[in-house]
C-alpha cells in the first residue's frame, strides 16, 4: 500500500483530501474500488468520473473539482499514470543468479547479480552486466553482450556476437542478428552472400514479441537509444533506426533504409531499401514508402475499406482512370472554340 | 482400420454398398488406393471421381451413382470428411506426467493426466488442468492457467497470469500475454506505460504458429469462444474478439478495438486501434480498417496488381485525379451555356 | 590470413600486384585497413576507390587502374565478393555430438558427425544426417528428416514428419509443419479440418527467421531447390514454391497457391489462396495478388506515400471516381453535336 503523498512526491502532483490515504493498485474508472487509485487523461471518460468508486483518481485541475473522493491534480494526467503504474508495479525480477536448469558456457561472463532463468542457453563469450534478467529458454548465441539491467522476458534468440544496451525490454519470439537477406545471382543460380556485420541496440529500447533484426551485411544495423518496436516488425540488414523513434506492429523495413530520429511509423507501414527517413516523420498506418523522406511531416498511403460492392467498382474505374484522362483531354480540344 | 459402418455412423451418412468394407486412412480422389476413403466436396474434382481407385468416397446424393466402389452419402461431404479425418486420425498425446527434462515449479499444480514435454519451464502458480499437453520448449510464466484438454504444440510463450480455455489448440511460436505497446511522451521522451492486465483465451480456441497477442493495458485482452487465428497474426492489448470469429493469417488488429461475432477476417487485413466491428462481418485479404463498421457485409480495399509498367502510369494518373476533377469542372461550366 | 592469389584461384579472378600479400577478412572501401580486401561493385561506392586503404580490392577490369594497392580483377565483381566472403568466413559448426543438455530420442537416428545443441529436443523417428548442425533450443517432432549439412541455427520448431533437404540453413524463430488453417462451418460452428500433410523443403533452401510454413490438408507443401525464404514469410497449406524463386519479407501465400520458378517476390507481397503463378515472374514490394498470373514478367500495386493533407484529398477523389466518370459521360454527350 502507498499513501497518496508518496505517489504525489514521485509524479509531482498536488493531493486534494487525505494525503495519508493508502491505496494498492491502479484500475480504470468504472472498476476500481476504494483502495485503489484511478486516471482521468482521455475526456471521453469524464462522464465515469462522478461515480467512480476509486479511493483517488489522478486529473489534471480543471477536473479536481469532480472528483468523489481523494485527487492528485498533475500537469499530464497520462504521463502520471504511467509513472504511477510503474510505482506500484515494479517488475518482478526473479532470483539472482544462474538456474539448474540453464547451460552456460564456463567461457562467459556472468554477474553475480544477474538472473539466468530454466532452459537457457549462453554460448561462449557472452558478457552478462549487473542486474540484468535472462528470462528462460533463451539462447545467447556466441560473444553476445547484454548491458545493465536489461531483461530479455523468455524464448528469445540473439545471434553471434548481437550487443544490446542498458534497461533494455525484450519480448519473447524476438530474434536479433540472424543473418540478413544476402544473395547474389551466379549464372541463375542464388548463392549466399555471408552477413558478417551484427547488430547493436542502444540504451532504453524495447522491441515486442517476435519482431526480428538483422545483422548486418559488412557493418551493422543500429537500433538508436531509446527507440520502441511493437510486435512483428521486420528490420533488415543495415537498417539504422535513430534515438526515440517509435515504430507500430508488423511494419517492414527493407535493407540498409536509414530512419531519423523523433519519427512515429504506423502499424503494417512498408519502407523500401535504400531510402533516407529524415526526422520527425510520422507514417499513418499500412503507409508504402519507396521513396526517401526529406522533410518532415506526416505521411500517408492507402485507401480505406469500402463495401466490397463499390470496391468492385472503384477498381474498375481505377483501371480506367488512364481512358477517362484522354476523354477530358478530348473534351477540351472540342471546347477550345468555345473560349 | 474402420469399418464403412462405423464411419457412417460418425458423420451421420449412409452407406451404399458393404458396410463391413475396411479404410486406413483418407486421400484424395486421385491418390487413393483401395484401403484409403476419400470425398469429393468441390464440383472441381468431379472428373477424379469416376476413375478413382478409393475403396469408398463420401459424396453428396446427387453423385452416389457415380462411385466407382462404395460411397458414404451425406449432406454436407466437406464437413462429414472433416470428420472423418479426425475420426481416422486421433491426436496423439504423448506420455502422461512431467518429462525429466521439464522444470516444473514446486508451487505448480499440474494434472496428473497432463503431459509436460522436455525442456518445458512452468513456473510458480501456474495451473494445469486434465488431459492438457505442454510440447517441448513452451515456457508457461507464473500464474498461468490452461484448461481442459488444451494441447500447446512446442515452443510457445504464455506471460503471465495468461489463461487459456478448454480444448484450444497452440501453434509453435505463438506468444500470448507479452507487454502490449503503451508508451507516452514525456517531454519528448517515451516513457513505458506498465500493461497490468492480462489475455483471456476462451474454448475451442485454435492459434496459428507465430501469432502474438498482448496483455491489456489496465483491463484484458479478450478472445471470444470458437474464434480460430491463423499464423502470424498481431493482436494488440485490451482487443477484444467475438465468438466464433475467424482471422487468416498475417491480419494485425491495433489497440482496444473490438471485432465482433462471426467475422471473417482475411489475410493481411490491418485494423485501426479504438474502433469497434459489428457481428458478421467480412473482409477481403489486404483491406485496409480505419473506421468503425456498424453495418454487417462485405467490406474491402487494396488494388489489385497490374503489370508494372500499367502501374507507374496508374499511380501518376491517381495523383492527378485532383486536377482532373478541376479540369471536368470547367468543362461542365463552358458546357452551360448548351443546355 | 590468406594470400591474394589463393583467393584469385577461388573466384576466378587475376591478381594486379603482389600475389603473395595476405589479408585476413573483407570490409567496405571506407573502413578496409590494410590486411583487409573490400570490393567495389555498386558505381555509388567508386569515389572511395582512390582513397581506401584496403590491402586488396576485388574489382572490374576497368576499374583497376583505379585501385591504389592491389587488386583481384574479375568479371562480376558483388559475386566475388560474396565467395571471398564465404571463404574467409566459414561458418562455424560446433562441436560434434550430443549435448548434454539435448533431449534425443533414443529411437532417432543421429549420424556421428552432426552437432546438436543445447536444450534441443529430437523425439522419436527422427534422422538427423551427417554434417547436420541443431542449434540450442530447437525442437523436431517425431518422424522429422534432415538432410546433410543443413545447419538449424536456433530456437526452430520442425513439426511431425517434416523433411529437409541437403544444405539448408533455417534461422530462428523459424516453424515448419504446423497444421494449416483449414476450418469448416457446421451450421455456424468451425470445425477443424484435420491437417495430414507435411512439408517437404528441397536443397539448397535458406529460411528466414520467423517464417512459418505450414503442413498441407492432405498432400504436402513443397518448398523447391534452391528458394530462398525471408523473415516472418507466411507460406499456407499445401502451396508449391518453384525452385530458385526468392521472397524478401513478410510476404504471405494463401493456401494451395502455386508459385512458378525464378520468381522474385518483394517484401510485404500477399497472394490470395488457389492460384497459380508462373515461372519467372516478378512482383515489387506490397503487391496485392488476386488473380493467377500467366504471362512472365514484372507485376505491382499499391500507391505511395503522400503528405497525409493530400492524401486525404486523393482519397476523397478515389471515392468520387464513379460520379466523375458519369460527369464526363454527360459532357460526352453535350459535346456530339459539335463534332
Amino acid at each position: 500500500m502507498w499513501t497518496l503523498e508518496s505517489i504525489a512526491k514521485h509524479i509531482d502532483g498536488i493531493v486534494k483530501g487525505d494525503k495519508t490515504y493508502q491505496v494498492g493498485s491502479i484500475a480504470t474508472l468504472e472498476s476500481a474500488h476504494s483502495q485503489q487509485i484511478s486516471f482521468l487523461a482521455n475526456p471521453k471518460y469524464k462522464k465515469y468520473l462522478v461515480n467512480t468508486k476509486a479511493g483517488a483518481v489522478i486529473v489534471h485541475s480543471e477536473m479536481a473539482s469532480a472528483v468523489p473522493n481523494q485527487a492528485i491534480v498533475v500537469d499530464d494526467p497520462y504521463i502520471a499514470y504511467a509513472k504511477t503504474a510503474s510505482l506500484l508495479n515494479p517488475v518482478e525480477l526473479g532470483q539472482q543468479g544462474i538456474h539448474s536448469r540453464a547451460y552456460v558456457s564456463s567461457d562467459s561472463d556472468i554477474h553475480p547479480t544477474a538472473c539466468i532463468g530454466a532452459q537457457v542457453v549462453i554460448e561462449s563469450g557472452v558478457v552478462i552486466a549487473e542486474g540484468v534478467v535472462i528470462g528462460p529458454g533463451c539462447v545467447l548465441q556466441q560473444g553476445v553482450k547484454v548491458g545493465k539491467n536489461t531483461r530479455l522476458v523468455a524464448n528469445i534468440t540473439l545471434c553471434v556476437k548481437v550487443q544490446i544496451g542498458q534497461r533494455v525490454i525484450i519480448h519473447p519470439g524476438v530474434v536479433i542478428g540472424a543473418d540478413g537477406f544476402g544473395i547474389a545471382n551466379d549464372k541463375g543460380k542464388w548463392i549466399k552472400v555471408p552477413q558478417l556485420g551484427s547488430v547493436i541496440v542502444g540504451n532504453d529500447v524495447e522491441i515486442g514479441a517476435n519482431t526480428t533484426i538483422d545483422k548486418g551485411a559488412i557493418e551493422n544495423t543500429i537500433i538508436g537509444t531509446g527507440v520502441k518496436l511493437d510486435n512483428q516488425i521486420q528490420i533488415a540488414h543495415n537498417v539504422v533506426i535513430g534515438e526515440h523513434t517509435v515504430i507500430a506492429g508488423c511494419a517492414g523495413i527493407a535493407g540498409s533504409t536509414q530512419i531519423g530520429k523523433y519519427c512515429i511509423i504506423g502499424g503494417g507501414v512498408a519502407i523500401s531499401g535504400h531510402l533516407t527517413i529524415c526526422d520527425r516523420v510520422q507514417l499513418t498506418g499500412m503507409t508504402m514508402v519507396t521513396k526517401s523522406i526529406t522533410t518532415s511531416g506526416s505521411y500517408s498511403s492507402g485507401i480505406p475499406a469500402e463495401p466490397t460492392k463499390q470496391w468492385h467498382r472503384s477498381v474498375v474505374r481505377y483501371r480506367q482512370m488512364d481512358k477517362l484522362a484522354d476523354r477530358v483531354k478530348r473534351l477540351e480540344v472540342k471546347n477550345k472554340p468555345l473560349t
